[in-house]
């Protein structure tokens, strides 16, 4: 099934509000096998939500609408799309009566008279109950079977009336051939769009009958599959193929899938091998440590670490010799080295990692431009660093910092574990 | 002037991917008095983009699309829309050698040849100029004066576009007589939605002409005041005359305007007064310090801090006594001041802030419930501290407590401030 969703409301337009339950919509529907072909947003305006919804009806016959089904002037969606269908606005008594009835027991004073409105609906609609608050979705259809179903624009009873009413309206029209659109994101960092583009050669036209899309964000790329238009059954079997051919191509450029955070990941491998973590943050003045514990449970892995943002912490606080300071500065592969050894030490942890970097957007030179950072890992006593030229603006710069430190431990544990494995 | 906005992607059609371009350029062409009149999303397939963008060209002749300008296979973009215009894909020499350039200096390797694509430009397209990344937009107009401009998705690029080169477009062909729509943001933080109506009284309707809308967020409340068909100095004598009518009735709970960051206030604060910053955090584990941090120019306040996730680190690195940590747990207002003071030593700074709670989701007892967090400041020798109950998830509740505490040192410099003042 195809349809498309408007949004209607002069906040979202105007852009004082996020569009988030187009989204929510967007997931909800593909999981049962419908597939929303395109969304338009329109204002509060009847001639407008008229031209949108008229216009969606006319190229798929199946629309979702959500926003201005609320008591306020500028609510139009219902005799807006009414009027579409050549339907007179009525009186739902009993909505009406349910409505007074919720105001004298939940408010304990009478409903404003501004609310009436809400229980005037199409001729001939379907209500859609809402547990979330007092304005009813409505469901028309016109005898060739053409429909158009309203929710409300606030996102909670939004999301509540599409779960409990809408939701089962839709799969019960779905037939037994229902095709789904399902997704499989592989998670790749530290390496560029276009460089996996060569990895993946061929394969990046889609895998077989897989789409393929390239996700490039400030921690790193997402390759996504798609698969359109298939049973729920082949499709997951579509996807697991195309995720077996593209995984030896890319290799362990991926560390995760679908929602997988790489701290997250690094903290699993940490565990299992019982070493604990610290951190000595110069440019990234704390990303990197607020990274791993943002993740629940991380306590058994994470100790803690130092933020040394000034010299005189670094020297202090890390050990980090006040003429290497002066000699190599700040952001160098000795004072790299000597942070994260530092850290390994004074934290008291098995593997320490270490951030000195120019976030800018001042304070680089020619020699050393804004995006150059030096990252090091001290584990168990081996050390390594390396220079990166990170990208984008004074956040990106931390962030790439944050997540390619955190993927030099993860390399590492994997070389660790493929050497003791050969052994 | 009226225009439609499409944005091009199947991860927002998905829903993978919020639309947040579209509010960031409804906001930025409102304030130069340009309306959004429907915006449409559509999928990555050559059909959907030319019937989305073919049929806004229609409507409104005056067209912005997001998306699909990358160097992959599903960036159809520009194709798509040089065909409605009827215009070939030809190659810019000029742009390609750029691109090379870019490649030979930045990154030190030859460009990938996927990006070649980047450099194919429908004939007679004007380039606006990228400054944040390798795809140009494009600007495509017919003989009729008929528009389509093309920006980037990703949204730092599109940004910067949008302000060095596409709005300056727009607003050189919209005449005298145009009328805008303004905001200004009241930003407040500790203070709940409903004790702000409160203080607001009878002006929470709106103030004279002006709307007034609450925003609650995990960084406080934001006040929004909104002038609408208003010429553009009409509009900010409106807002000014708002500003000054809420201004004196919610006081001190403000903390700045329209972008203000919190963190930026405090280090301005400090930066007026000599005060150098540090930070002892546990539960926020790092998040403190970023904020601080993520100011450019922080670097002349903050020196640093601790990460002091492990009870062993408390002790070894901020000299939190064993004892004091088995008697009061290491949320408990004792430890909280100890760590403030312990940060301020070691670190070496005039003021320290100390974070410690329970994020959850696991770690709460029926004492100390998820949420429980106690915040210290130690500033010069006088310590306070204050236990906060925190609303939301793990995310939430870290992100509120990094807040709290840099209100906290706000309005302690602002009671040492007034003090001074009166003396």
């Amino acid at each position: 099934m195809r349809i498309e969703v408007v949004t209607i409301g002069d906040e979202l337009l105007l852009g004082y509000t996020i569009d988030t339950n187009a989204a929510h919509l967007a997931r909800q529907l593909a999981a049962i096998g419908v597939e929303i072909v395109r969304r338009t947003t329109c204002g509060d305006t009847a001639e407008s939500i008229a031209a949108a919804v008229g216009e969606a009806l006319d190229r798929s016959g199946a629309v979702i609408t959500t926003g201005g089904l609320g008591p306020t002037s500028d609510d139009l969606t219902k005799p807006s799309i009414a009027a579409l269908f050549g339907r007179a606005m009525v009186l739902d008594e009993e909505h009406l009566a349910w409505m007074r009835d919720r105001w004298a027991t939940r408010f304990q004073r009478p409903m404003p008279e501004a609310n009436v409105q809400q229980a005037m609906l199409p001729a001939g609609a379907r209500k859609l109950v809402n547990h979330h608050g007092s304005a009813p979705g409505i469901w028309l259809e016109d005898e060739r079977g053409r429909w158009v179903a309203m929710l409300p624009g606030v996102p909670r009873e939004m999301r509540g009336m599409l779960a409990d009413t809408l939701l089962p309206i839709v799969a019960s029209r779905l037939g037994d051939a229902r095709t789904v659109v399902r997704s499989r994101t592989l998670r790749t960092t530290g390496i560029g769009e276009s460089a996996i583009a060569d990895l993946v050669g061929s394969l990046s036209q889609g895998v077989g009958e897989v789409g393929l899309a390239y996700l490039p964000n400030a921690d790193g790329t997402d390759l996504r599959l798609t698969v359109r238009d298939a049973g729920p059954g082949e499709a997951d079997a579509r996807l697991a193929d195309g995720v077996a051919r593209l995984r030896p191509l890319v290799g362990e450029w991926i560390y995760g899938e679908d929602g997988a955070d790489l701290a997250e990941v690094v903290l699993s491998q940490c565990r299992a091998r019982g070493i604990t973590v610290g951190v000595a943050e110069s440019c990234t003045g704390g990303l990197l440590g607020a990274r791993l514990t943002a993740v629940p449970g991380s306590s058994d892995v994470v100790q803690g670490g130092v933020i040394a943002y000034a010299y005189e912490v670094k020297t202090s606080m890390l050990g980090v010799p006040a003429a290497m300071l002066e000699a190599h500065g700040a952001v160098s592969e000795p004072v790299a080295r000597a942070m994260a050894s530092g850290a390994r030490a004074s934290v008291g942890v098995d593997a320490a990692l270490a951030i000195t970097g120019i976030a800018g957007p001042g304070g680089g030179t020619e020699a050393k431009p804004v995006g150059t950072v030096w990252i090091a890992l001290d584990l168990r006593g081996v050390v390594e660093a390396r220079r990166y030229m990170m990208v984008g603006d004074r956040a990106e710069i931390r962030q790439r910092s944050a997540q390619a430190a955190l993927e030099m431990l993860r390399r590492r544990l994997l070389a660790d574990g493929r050497q003791a494995g050969t052994q």
